[in-house]
Order: structure tokens, then sequence, then C-alpha cells
């Protein structure tokens, strides 16, 4: 059997069976329709675990759209996105990649962490993010037409940026962009209980630390404290762990590896937590 | 069915359906024809947003040129502009680049931002911007001769040149050169007006607020409001949002990310908007 | 005979044939339970020898999980974890990598070391340590979702850390974590003895020489003796060898190569040993 | 059709259908002669624009000699030389690079810009410019000797020479050598009236005007204003651009991108041409 | 004919037709014994030309192992230990490399300079050196376990040391080590004899002579005189060379290239030599 | 017709033809004699047109030994010097590099600025320039001892070592080494007498000239005059060349580009010259 097939398929969505849940903590669900609805290409900008890739799948389900995600790194390139030749029983096949898909099948492309992509990533999002909404497939001759449904969005995360990964400012101003940040306390609370099956009541303590450590980014770690690991910490509790044993481990020992911080994270922790 | 066509076909011009509309600022429109008239090649050099692209197009949609652009990046090589052999059926077949098809059918070929291609693209430019007119193939063993009716167009940004991207004398003095700008004031309205849908009244605002925020490039933000940025916030007005929340998104969260100038581009915005 | 097989078929795991032994020191057997419970991906820090490898080694035994240790490198890829095509017979056929077998056998990935590895790895990891626990592989054009018993655990030395190798927060933060030290004094005696064929008494002094070195950590010396290199001085002790030739040949010479650092460490052990 | 033929055969000379003009401003001719007679390989030295492949053009025709010209860049390999095995029907088959065939056909070979290249063109030089006059080529297993009307030429340009980019004495002083400078005022106004079509008394001044920003090389300007971009101000003249539009689109703007440095050379424009 | 045998077959080891000649300074063969008989790898650290090589040459011979010795470098990455994939007959046939033919064989593995090589040669040796004593070939999908017989040798210089290529603890910390020097002198002067047929009392003033030039390395001279160079001056003095000449070719010429440095050694090997 | 061999076949030796006329200027043809007698490998320091080439080229044939040179250069890997595997008719077939070839035959295999080359060339070399005089052909899996005859000998320019590109101790103290110079006077007139066919009495004063340019060298110039560039010279004068004339083509701008140096350079050779 060959794993290979020779033309792309109208796959089922990725990650589009439920509408994910996910709480707005402003207006960026209006945003993102109209954005949509005006054909507009988004970017969206804010701290690991804020909730950009959790929105994205919410407002692609919402709005009906197959999701293409893609995490970008260092030797992502332009291919990559729009598909490759393979050789098949001696003859070559095009394979269509995930942007590719995106454009044939109107759906919603996601680059997360798009500054992480080689450069040539460019040369395939300027003519989709003008008034062209084209995308040239040299390799086959094709030139595709953007659906009206297409949409294309990208994050990054500007606590990263440096002078080599950058967004130029011929690609940034190409994009309608928003800011992320953490929920506000309690729809956090609500959140992780939802996730964790820990009951409100128990995660009001962990939030609360959680919240008191994001306020030492910068000093002596280098990102706040994620949704994810609040929950990955009532999770634990929840199935048994002792709650200082918990914090340590999903919490503290993430953030840092120097003993002298540790220690003094140990110290909040054991002071907010009692 | 196999998607690589094996020998390249008269395919329509990629962009040249319509006549683009194109607001001329200057002399560049008659520049561009006696350059093309003369058989000479054409830098735009100019920032992000100053309408380069739109030019190129609508100067060949106005000559009835096939256009054949191209984004240029980092590893945008010679042989991604001439063409390629691709294996097939057990058989190496030759599929031409975009500037070979330019040359072949007497086409317009614009490298856009050619300062980010690899070096070996002088190697194919240099005998095509002398008075030879020639691009050897070396691969299929052809020399071709560049058709009356072709013409060479490159564009950069002077405001990104540095030490390792630059366009060396050798290669810059082969073109004729002309420098691009914004609009003036009351033609950027009426331009954002019409591809926007918002009344040009509305749009006044907005127009002045950049040309305000332009004036501060080089101090807090890195390059100035784009045309295409102003159409972005009037798209999103004409859709219903706020416009502080339309300006925020389209116009100052694309201008950076540093939270004391985003605070101060808010002041500035409120102050001008009202 | 082709060595190449043409499907990954259900192998016996790598090394599980025994519960291999392991003293634990703390609430890691535990944490490790209840991470792998809640399918929580865990990251354990330590410094060389810490016995991090053999722990991951016991639990996979000890859980019934077929286990897929890979140790990470500078050009360990993506690919190399989750697989590759290759030609056979004119055909080109996936073979899957450790990753991939993991998920479909729905056992333990180790990837030691992974600050090690190529950036584009997070790539595969990031979907498989959120709540989706997918794992694409968009070159079969599969989307493995991973089933309740596949764990994924990573390993790195915080003290090899620096600025181009780190694990970035938006990676990390995706990991329940643990730190290893080294085993006490009297749990340490035991497992060289066992591991050594020496009795306890003449392991106690090598060991106790061996606390006394690691104090020295920072200063002269790059990294402590780990627990393996005593054994290997037990050994061949238990072998004949005289004790001053031993603990030289396997304690100080894979110390250091400064003569006066040898020099001192050859009068500490002296001092240490009579 | 398959474009790649399987043997070399002889073409037609690339560029020598006619004796193109060339106007000489010293012994050149007489140099290349002696030196192509007593089979010594030639270096020209120059700055862009001076004349350099217009007379090896010259001389090429003038001696019937078959020209292949390469200009080199970063990336150019020996192999891009000499030649490579491409795979045609399963069987692989050697096609012959531009220096192989000038030395089958005993033809001249240009290499412009030679410090470009990479260093492993040096070793396909090397024996090609001592006394033994072969070129092996170790792929086919043949040795090729250049027959007596072979004759190698290259070129650079000092003003770019650096650290990185240099010819190693060892290469150079394989070479006799000329220094290229600009034509005399008289003969550079025939030159750029015959090419542009502008009658001798229009092309004075613009000829002045280019020996004056050539005074200021090294100053504000990079390299000095070349014959070609008088020739191209005089054709868009011709073509009935204003005078001052063609100066500053032709001369000026090809020159600097400096807002300040481009002021000036207005400045002195105007003050020259009235 | 076809020079690749398809499957790896029992080769005579490549060096082990007589015992090479050893003259131990220490307890070296002691070690390497008690180290191969409780199965521990062994690292050899010292300078050039102090006998590493021999040494194990020498051991492989008298423990009866096949010897599989690989010079590393820069380039040496985990495949060419392991092996590779060859294409053959349209089928990929797999070759095994040096280090997996001395496992699948139970000989001694070799490699010189281990330092010089990639990084990615860590992967497949920390599986060998720890308890489990395995060889994982991803590639073919087998899992070999070392047989009691098989032995690991490595070498480094530890003049050559540096920042970027190191042995990391975690790799270092897996070997038995052990420093070598060069001979002591009346044991230099009977192997240089016996080597370069040159009788004894011709050979000592050599000796000396090179005795008292390693003592200015680190000032003038980078590196002592190794032994092979005592050989050769030897060797040519056996060959009718008159002594100085042969100490200037063999001895001084290969210690410098600085003319103040060789003047000095001249002088020295006059006053010393007479 | 296909141009390659399927297997190497024993080719007449490359430069053998008739014994390359060499004027000794010291004891290093005994020297090179006697090395080849006892099988050491021999390397020549010196700087550019000493006439380490012409050396070579004279004892190989003086010994009747096939020579096969390589110029060395950045690209240079072990692979181009032990041969390749490249596909033939669906098979790979192995093709023996320059070094392979010499192994086979007996021959002299000489590496001219072997420190250009890449790092893996001292893979292939330590076993040749040891006592065990072994190739081993890993990808063939042959072991080729070398026979009497064959002598291996490189060469490289000390003036061009810098710290990247140097040949390491445990390289450079495998060879017999000899430092080669500029000839004396006399000799060199005779010897360009000889090669320019130019008599001795018009020879002597551009052989003076040339001496005294030397004495420059390190001032203002990189490298001293080469015995060739006085032949080019005299050639030129033979050809009819006024002598002003061939000294500055074939002298004076081979040496610099340095509009000061050159003046200098011309005032010295009119004083010498008159």
């Amino acid at each position: 059997m060959n794993m290979i097939s020779p033309l792309p398929v109208a796959a089922p969505p990725a990650d589009s069976v439920d509408i994910p849940a996910y709480s707005a903590s402003g207006n960026e669900c209006a945003l993102f329709e109209k954005a949509w609805e005006k054909r507009l290409p988004l970017l969206l900008k804010g701290p690991t675990g804020s909730g950009k890739t959790r929105f994205v799948a919410h407002m692609a389900a919402r709005l009906g759209l197959p999701l293409f995600t893609v995490a970008c790194h260092d030797d992502l390139s332009a291919a990559d996105l729009t598909g490759r030749h393979l050789l098949k029983g001696g003859e070559t096949v095009w394979v269509d990649g995930p942007l590719t898909r995106a454009v044939r099948e109107g759906g919603l492309c996601y680059l997360d962490e798009i500054v992480e992509a080689r450069k040539d990533v460019a040369v395939v999002l300027h003519p989709l993010t003008d008034d062209r909404r084209i995308l040239p497939l040299e390799r086959t001759g094709e030139l595709l037409s953007a659906p009206p449904s297409f949409m294309l969005a990208v994050s990054y995360n500007p606590g990263y940026q440096n002078l080599l990964k950058n967004l130029k400012p011929s690609t940034r101003q190409r994009f309608v962009s928003i800011t992320f940040d953490f929920l506000p306390r309690d729809q956090e609370i609500v959140v992780v209980a939802q996730e964790s099956g820990l009951d409100e009541g128990a995660v009001a303590p962990l939030v609360d630390l959680a919240r008191r450590l994001r306020s030492l980014k910068g000093q002596d770690i280098e990102e706040g404290v994620s949704t994810r690991l609040i929950v990955y910490a009532a999770s634990l509790v929840a199935a048994g762990l002792p709650r200082p044993e918990a914090v340590m481990a999903a919490i503290i020992e993430p953030l840092t590896d120097e003993p002298e911080v540790r220690a003094g994270l140990i110290e909040i922790s054991r002071a907010a937590l009692g």
C-alpha cells in the first residue's frame, strides 16, 4: 500500500469537529469576523499561552471554515506551505501543502510564530495578502485565486523579536493586527476549572499565584505563567498529587533552572498558598 | 493526471485582464513608456506601500504586456527565474521560469525587492540589461534574444539597504531609476475612498492621521503608514467596526510592539480624531 | 535480501524485556504516573549521570509501555522523528520514525537532551503536547491521534544551556517538569555495589571521594562525577586493578585535561583514600 | 522533445556575428593580440562601464574566435564552467560547460568579475594558465589540451576588492594584466552619440556633467558614472523626455539613495546644464 | 563487475595480520585488558605521535580482535559510522559502516580524534557506552546488541581543544581514560633504531635533540617533535643523506615556517649535534 | 557514446611524456629520491612561482612515475580524491579519484596547496602517511595497500597561512619537508631565456628588475614577482611589444591595484631599465 495520495482530496478539516470553547476578553471575535468579511489577513500578537491558537480554532469552527494550522520553524520554507513534487512509480506527482489546500478549499490557514519561518515564505504570502489574493504555484504552472471564504491568519510573540528574526514592515503592513494578553482573573478560574476538572474554589489560589508570578516577568523569569501550566497544576491536584508537589512540577520547575530563582519562587508560592 | 506541462505554453498574462487603477503623482508614466520604447531596464525605489507594484501592473496592462511578477527573497536563485529540469517518466523535462517566459513572450518581468535575491541572479540580468539583450540558458544550450517588447523592471526599498544586501554599482548602473513616495493628500483620499467603499469625508481624517504618523518615521516607528493600511482601516469602518477599534487594529498595532510607543500613537490618534 | 520493511510492523519494545532497577530519591515515580494518567508531557532536568535515562526505562517497563529513546543532536530534524520516504523497487515507501511509532503503538517516546535537536522538532511536538494530542504527517497526509497510553518525555541538562541552545518558553511551558540530582550517599553506595560487583565496604570510600569532587563543580571541573564513573572505578577494582590506578583512569582522567587540576585531584584522592 | 543535446556540438559563437564597435584608448588591442599569439592569459582591471566586456567582444570578433562569456557570482563553481552529468532516459549524459566548449573549439573564454566566483574555479584555471594549457575533466576522465587559438580572459573591478574576495597572488600572477579607465572626453562624446542617436552637440554637456560627477567618487558616491548611463540619458532625451528628467532618471537616481547627496547632485547638474 | 557487496561479509580484520610492536611505558596494557574484560569504553588522550594509534593496533592484535579504525574529521557524521543505503539495480541496499561492522563481528572500533567528528556521532555512541551496549540502526529498523568482545576506543589531543570542539561531559564521562606521553629516552632510542634501521648509537643524538626541542613547546613551536619525525630523520641518514640535511628536512622544517624560529632551531641543532 | 568508463583503466600518466626541464638550486632532488626510496611523504613549502609544481613534474618523469596532480580548493573533499559512485544504466558504478588511481598504479600523487582543501582530506591521508600505507575505500569496502613506488607529495605557501587554514601538527608531522625559494640570478636568466625565446642579454635586466621588486615584498606588494611573470614579460618583448609596455602588463599590473604603489613601481622600473 502506498500512502501518498496522487491528488489532494477534500479531507475533513483537521480540528473542526466541535467548536472549541473560547472565552473572549475583548472585541477579538468581532474584529476577526469583520476582517474575514472584508477579506483582510490577520496578525495575532501575544505571549505564550495567551490563547491565540485556541482563538483561531474557535473562530474557524464558528465560521465553518476548514482549518490548516502550521507551526513555523527555522527550516520551514515556501515549499512546505505550497507543496512539492514527489516521485511515484517513476512519475513525479504534485502534493499540495497546507496553504495551497486552504486556498483550494476556501479555508483558514493559520501560521503560528510566523517570524520563525524562512524568508522565502514572504513570497507566497505577499500576493495572497494584497488585493490580488492569488497564489502562484510556479512548479505546476497554476495560478490559484483565493475564494472569498479563504483567510490567512498569522501569529507571533513580540517578546521573542530580535534583530535577525523580525517581520519586515513590507510584510507586517499587510495585516490587520491585534494584541492578546492573559484572561482576567475570574474568566481564567472558570477556564482552568473546566479544563482540569478541579473545582473553582481549589483553582482560585492557583490562578492568584500565577498572576503574582506573571508580575515578575522580565526580572527573574523570561515569560509569564501560561494558563496551560495552571491547568497542568490543577490536573495533578485533581489526580491526587499534593498541591505543593503539583505547583512545583507544573508551575515552578517549568519557569526557571536557576537555583536562586527557584528558591524565590518556592518562597512566594508558600506565602501565597499557605 | 500530471500537472507539469512538458513545454511552456503561452499562458494568459497573470494579471492583465483589466487595467488596474493607478493615480500618478509625477512623470512616472511617461518615463516608463520612454524607457520601454528605448528598451532600457527600470529600477523603482521607494518605501513599502508607495504603490510600486500597482504602478507596474498598471503600466503592463496599459502597454498590453503580459506581466510576470516575482517577489524576491533570500533563497531566490537564478534557476528560479530561468527554469529547471524536472523528472517526468524517466526523462528530464525543462520547465521555463518567469523570466524566461517573459523573454520568450516579449512581456514585462518585474522583480520585487531585488536586493533580497541571491547574488547569482545578477548573472542572468547582466546580459539582458546591456545592448546584447540576451538570456543564455546554459542548462538547455539555448541563447534567447529578447524581442523589442520585452522589458525588465526591478524594485527595492532604500530604507532596508544594509552592507550585506545592496545593489552593486555594476548592477545598479544598468537601470534607469525613479523614486516613489506616498501620494499627495487629496489624491490619497480619493484612492482610499475608492478601495474601501467609505466616503471621502470619512476617509479624510484617517489620511490626515496617517500623514501625521509618517512624520514620526525614524524616531519611534520603522516605516511610515502605507496607503494599504489606511484602506484597511476605512474598510473596517465601512464594515461597521467603531473607528477607534479600526484605527487600533489597522494602523496602530501594525506599526509597533512597544507598549510606550503604542500608548503615544493612541494619544496622537485620539487628539487627531477627537 | 532487503532490510527495509515496507510498512512499520509492531516490533517488540526496544528495551522493555525486564524492569531495569531504579532507586528513587523523591516523588518522581508518583509524578510520572500522575502525568501519564492525566496525559501530560514530562521534562526531566539534571546533570549527566543523575539517572534520567535509567528512570525513564524503569517507568516504561513498570507501566508496560514500549519505549522509543532518541538521543538528540545538532542535526536531528523533525523527519528523523516522524519518518521518511525511501525508494524501493522504483516506488517511494514511507518508513515511520520513532516518534510516529510511539504514537501508533501508544508507547513512551523519550527525547534525550532535547535542546540539542534542530528547531523544526518543535513543530511536531507542539500539537502532541497540547489538548489536541495529534501528530500530523504532512508527507503522507495522515493525521494521527495519540492513544491514551502515549506519553512524551524529554530531558535536558541546564548546565549546558546557552543563548543559542535553549528551550523557548513556548515549548518549555508545555511540560510538567522535575529536577534530578545525584543519589543520597547510602543509596549510591548500594547502587554502585550492585552494578560493579564490588562489596559495599570497598565502594563507600569511592562514593565519598566522588561526593567530595562534586563539590568542586564550577571551580575547576565542568561537571560533577557521575554515578557511572564510580561504577567504572569499582568495576576496575573488582577486576583486580590497584585502586589508585582505577581511580585515576575512571574518575580523575575523565574529569580534566589540565595538568594542575589533575595534580590537585590526585592530591584530594590520596588524602581521601589514604 | 528533449532540449538536452547529448553531446556538445559546434554551435555558432554566441556573439560574433558582427565585429562590435570599439574605440581604443591605448595599446590594449596590440597587447591582446600579442598575448593571444604567445598563448598568455589576460586580466582586465577597471571600473563598471569602462568597456571591458565590449573590448573582449570586439577582439573575439576581430580574431575570429568563438566567444564564451560567463558573468561570475557567489555560487559559480568549477562545475558550472567545465560541465555536468545530467540524467537522460536512465543514462547519465555529460554536458560541456562554457570553459570546456571554449577549449574544445579553440575559442575565447571570458570570465567577468572573476573574484565573485567560488574558490574551486581556481582549480580548473591553474593548469590552463601555465605552460601545460590542459583542462582535466575528472568526471569524464578526459584530459583536454587547449589548441593554440584558445585564450582565457578574466576581469575584475579593483574598487570592489575586499579581504574576503580577492585574487590570490598564486592566481593573479598567471595573467598578463591591463587597467581600463573611462574614455577621453572627445572619444566618449562620439561613442555616446553613436549609441543613443542624439547629436554630438547635445551629448557634450551630458558627458561633461558625468566627468564632473566622476571626480566625486569616493566622497559621496561609490562609483563613477558609467558611459552606459550617459547613453541612457541621451537616449531618453532623444526619445523626447525633458533633459532634466532624463538626467534625474538616468544619472542621478542610479548613483545614490541619500536625499542629501541627491540634492547636491541635482545642484551640480543644474549649475552644469543651466 | 560491481564493487558494492550487497551484504557485509566477515572480512579479515584490517590490520591484525601480525602483532605490531609496541613498547609500553606504563600500565596501559593492563588497563586496556581490564576495561575490555569489564566491557568499558576507553578514551586515549595525548599529543601527536605519542603512539596512541600504534597502541590500539597492538592491543587489538594481542586480544585477537578485528580492528576498525576511523580518522574523524569535520564532516564525519553518524551515517559514516553506521552505514548507508546505496542504489543498486533499482533497489536500495544497506551497506554497513565501520562501527556497525565492529559491533556485528565483536571487534574493536577505534575513532581517532573524536572531537573532530560531527555532533550526531554522539547519538550512536551513547547507547553503546552505557549498560545497554546497543546500536539502533534506525534506517534498517535493526537493534544490534554488542557481543561481549566488542570494545569502543576513542582518542583526542587535549592540546587542540577549543570552545567549539570539545567533548561534552555527558560523552566524556562514559569512558575510562588514560593520558599518553612520549616514550622515556632509552625506550625511544630502541624504537627509532628498530623502525629506521639506523644503529642505536647514531639514533641517540637524534633522540636527544628531539627531547630538547620538545621542551620548547608552547614557546616557539606548537607541538613537540613526534617519534615519527625522529624515525624519518634516522631513515634519511640510513639512506645516505648527510645528518644535517636529514635533521633539517625531517625535524626542523616540519616544526615551523617562521624564519627566525627556524634559525633558532638550526642553532640548537648544530650545538647539540656538533 | 557515454564518457564514463565503468572501471578505471591504466591510463598513460597525465604529464610524463618528456622529462620537464628543471634547474635545481639545492639538495631537493636527492632529498626527493631518498624520501621516495624510504617511502616517506614529502611537503614542499614556498611562495608562488618558486617552481614547486615544475619540480614535482620533473621528479615524476625522472623516476618514471605516473603523476596525478590535484589543485586543492575550499570545496575539495576526500571523495574528490578517492572516488565516487556514479549512476549508469540504473547501476551505480564506482569511478576512482586521482589519489586512488595513484595508489593502484604506484604513481606520484601531488596535492597543490593542501591547506585549501576541506578537513576530511586528512582522513584519507593519515593511513597513507604512516607505516600502514593503506587507503581504505569505505564506499567500496576495499582496503588498498600502496605499492612501494607510490609516493605522496603536498605543497603549501606559508605566506597564506592563517588561523583558519593551517596544517594541523598531527598532519604536518607526517611529512619530510623542504622550503623552496626563487632561483639564483644567473640560473633564473637561463631559465627565462629558454622559456621565452628572448636572448639572455635582453633577459638579464628583466630578472634584475624582478629581484629588486621582490625585496619590496611585505611592504607595498603582497608577493614577490614569480619567474613566470618574467617569462611573460620576455615573451611579449620577443613578440615585438615595446619593453616598457611588456613590463607594465606582465610585471607591474599583476602586482598591485593601488595607483600610488603602481606609480612607485613604474618609477623603479624606469630607473632600472633606463
